[in-house]
This record gives C-alpha cells, structure tokens and sequence, in this order.
C-alpha cells in the first residue's frame, strides 16, 4: 500500500509527487506517454524561468523530482476501483492499493464511442493482460490505436482468443499469422447487457469483446462516476474530484492550459490529499 | 496610462508583470516592502527549484522580470478609484491610471482600529503629501507605524499644518521642534461624520484629522466596498474581485499561502485582465 499514487508525469504531477514527499508521503507516479510540454519550443511566461525550451523544462522538474528519489514508472493506469478507506489503482493488470490518488494525465484526446462506457467490464476491456483470459476460446476485436496493439492482440491470440484486428495502419508483419485483419476504424461497440458486436464503418464484425488498446484511457472510463464538466475533470478549491480522496490537477482539468497552473494544482492537491491522510491516522 | 497596475512585488506580482508582458500590454508594478518569500532559509516544493534559499529563488524571479525589461518602482499604494472604463491609482501622491489594477500584496499585517474604515476621506488619511493641504492652520495627528513618518510629519507641519505625533518609538531628534510628541499608539478615531478626536490609550486628543502613515494599507481601505472573506480578499476562478476589473493574486487571496499558488494565480490574473483589455479594445 502507497499513500498517493500520481497518474501522469506532466508538471502537475511531478509538482504533486515533490509535495507528496515534502509532506513525508509515500508516493508512486505512473506515465505513458511523452509530455506534451516536452515539445514546446520556448515557454517565458512560468516566472522564474525565461528563454528556455519546453524540453529544458522537463528537465529541470524530472531533476527535482529525481533529487527527492521519486521514479517515474511506465505504465498505463486502466482502471481505479475505490474501496472505501482506500482505492486499487490497476496498472497494466498490477494492482497497487493507494490511499488517495492524482491524476494528472494532462488534456485528454481520448473520444469514446458510443456503446464503449456502459459495456465497459461487460466485453469492452483497456487491457488484453487483465482480461484476456475471460475470453479464451471466444471471439475479441482489438482495436489499434496505441503501439503495443500488435503486441497485445498476439498475446490474446497466444492464450486461445480468436482474435480480428481493427486498424488503420497497414497490416503488421508483426501481427500473428491467425489474426483476422480488418482495415478501419471502429465507430460503435453493440450490445444491450454484453458485448454482441463491433461497428468498424459499414462492416458490423460479431464479437464477444472488443479490446481497445489506446495510449491513455478517458478520464470517466477509469473510475465509475467521476465527475465531468465537458472534457475536463470538475475539481472543488482542493483539486478533489466529486470522488472522495480522487483528486486532479493540471490540464486535466480546464483551462488556462498552463504550466504555472499546473504547477500549483499539483501542490494544492497534494497538500490536500496529505493533510486528509493525516486525518485518518489520528482518528 | 497603463494597462495594468500590480501592486506588489512578490512571486504572485511578478508572475502577473511578466504574463501581463507576455501578451503584450503594458505594466507598472509597485511595491514598498521585502517579499516574505526572501526571508524563507530553504523552499524545496517548488517544482523546478530544489535547496534553494528564499532570496536566490527573489532573485531568479527578479531576474526573469527584468529580462522582460519589467522594473519594480518603490512606492506605496494609498488609494485606488474606479472612474468607469478606468482607474485612478494613487501611488503616495502621484496619480496613474490604468484599465486594470492586480492586487499582489502578500499577507495583509494591517489591522484597522475602530473609527479608521468609516472616517478614510473625512479626516482619516493615509497619505500625507496627498492631503496636507485640507488642513492648513488645523490640527492633525500623525500615527508612526512607517519609516517615513517622522518625514512626513515635519512636511505637515512645514506646510502650516499643526502636528502631533503619536509613537511608540523614542523621540526622535529628526522630529520638528514645533511638533508635539506623545509615547503611544492609537487605538480609536472619534467622530461621526468627521474626525473629531483621537484616543491613544487613555488619553483623548481631539484634532481635525489623522495620517496612518503605515507601510500598507488594508486591501479594504485601497478600495471602496472590496469584498473580503476575513482577512483574504474574496476572488472568483478568474482571480477578479467583485470590483470588475480588479483582480487579487498570491497570500492575499488566502490559503495555501505557498509559492507555487502565488505564481498560478498572477499568470491567471494577468491572462484574463489582458483578455478583457482586447476585448475593450474590439468594440
């Protein structure tokens, strides 16, 4: 069990790992993708910094973090299940206990399609390793759009699911010889209770599940109920979410997209989430 | 004219000058006192800067201001008026205006004493090269809570103004032979509908007028019918008050009183002060 797990390495999460630390937390934070600050070509408006590129930026905060012994771990948080005095955070099919949790993943570009969120767990999966094994011997879609797709519909495929691959890029000569190859795009998931079938175009493929494999997971998908105000996470003046002990910060939830934003609802959640842990030790 | 006035030199003014810059108007920022943050001996849970004192971090900030070619004028805020599109602001005695005013004074230390709120502008000043001349040949008290105020005492009195001055500080030599001392300090202001006396402990002096001649001034007395919440200035998400046009940044807006905070909140300030101003300017 870790106190805080941190979700996204962005500015806001590294600036909510350093005041984990400094307020004597312990602390896990989860990445999977590269910052989008990390591309910027200069940024002269986050006081004390001018003339710097996005990517010296990084630097200086991953040094920071770094000098406080906070790693950064790769992996794709999928799922957050809450359990009343704490939360399983499943990380690519790991699960960690956290305490409280931050996310912080930064401006979502994930669009669900229709039929994905109310047959999420009922045949729509994020992740082949955690769930692969309930459908051996039946029929799964995957859906390319994160490169380890390939890797992962050969992995179903490898334990006895019989795998179609949707995608739109060309056909892998990494994909197993057993794979079906579909080329296109799914637009729709079909099914009442369970999963029945799959809309990619105007080909309607039947299928027990479809795994849709992509870089990061929408924030509503990762934890039942949250709270949305259009593509962000509504937050209260403590970056909590509607959530008891989830909390967001950065991007994540709206506008000005800013460092110096981020930076500080980093902080503010972390020093939320620290003096509420703090809490329930004395009680 | 300027565009925006920042009163206040801290992190949170400084962020405020810089993105004021950023976008592209035009700035003056003023501020008569040390920031806080100097006297900090080591600040860590700033993202990017790790084991650093308070004052190296003043001086990367100063620095980045200055870059920008931001210059930090001494000077107190005394009084700030809104004329419509406008403001006047009154920096001891000199008149600027500008479209937008950025509130970044760090904590307020200043207690107001009973009688002070009600009678400002009716005998109750805190400017004495501003207000001198009303009280030519009348009686005027002077509370030394500043560095200036023997100074400006000894102008009233040069000016034909009949002083008496109020302090806890031993007598100084630099005073006005002319000017009457009392050991004390002010605890009341007597009148109702203006100035009629003083109370400094158990003694009662009546006199025509008071100059509080402190380094700060209440945010509240800065402007007529500011909205706090205890000692805070009471903001919305934009950081505006509920005076359009004038916005509050940093400590002044309340907990947490952290760096990282104080730099969120001046970029916020500023970006949507500089939107306004834009759109002012399209009509």
């Amino acid at each position: 069990m870790v106190d805080i797990v941190v979700i996204g390495a962005g500015p806001a999460g590294l600036s909510a790992a350093v005041n984990a630390v400094t307020r004597g937390k312990s602390v896990r934070v989860f990445s999977n993708r590269d910052n989008y600050l990390s591309k910027a070509e200069r940024v002269d408006n986050h006081l004390g910094f001018y003339n710097m590129s996005g990517k010296e930026l990084m630097d200086k905060f991953r040094d920071h973090a770094e000098a406080m012994n906070i790693r950064v771990e790769e992996g794709k948080v999928v799922n957050i299940l809450p359990m009343g005095e704490s939360f399983m955070v499943n990380i690519n099919g790991e699960i960690e206990e956290a305490k409280k949790v931050i996310l912080s993943m930064g401006v979502s570009k994930v669009k669900e399609i229709p039929g994905e969120a109310n047959l999420l767990g009922s045949g729509v999966s994020y992740c082949a390793t955690c769930d692969g094994m309930l459908y051996r011997g039946k029929n799964a879609v995957v859906w390319d759009q994160s490169k380890d797709a390939v890797e992962e519909a050969n992995y179903l495929q490898s334990i006895g699911v019989n795998v179609t691959f949707v995608s739109r890029n060309p056909h892998s000569e990494e994909l197993s010889k057993d794979i079906q190859y579909v080329f296109g795009t799914l637009t729709q998931v079909i099914g009442d209770d369970v999963v029945k079938a799959v809309k990619a175009g105007e080909e309607t493929i039947p299928t027990d599940a479809v795994f849709m494999l992509r870089d990061a997971v929408a924030p509503a998908s990762l934890i039942d109920g949250l709270k949305m105000d259009g593509n962000f996470i509504s937050v209260d003046r403590y970056m909590e979410t509607n959530i008891d002990g989830v909390y967001a910060a950065g991007d994540i939830t709206g506008k000005p997209l800013q460092l110096s934003k981020a930076v500080s609802e980093g902080l503010i959640a972390a020093q939320h989430a620290a003096v509420e842990i703090d809490k329930i030790k004395e009680n």
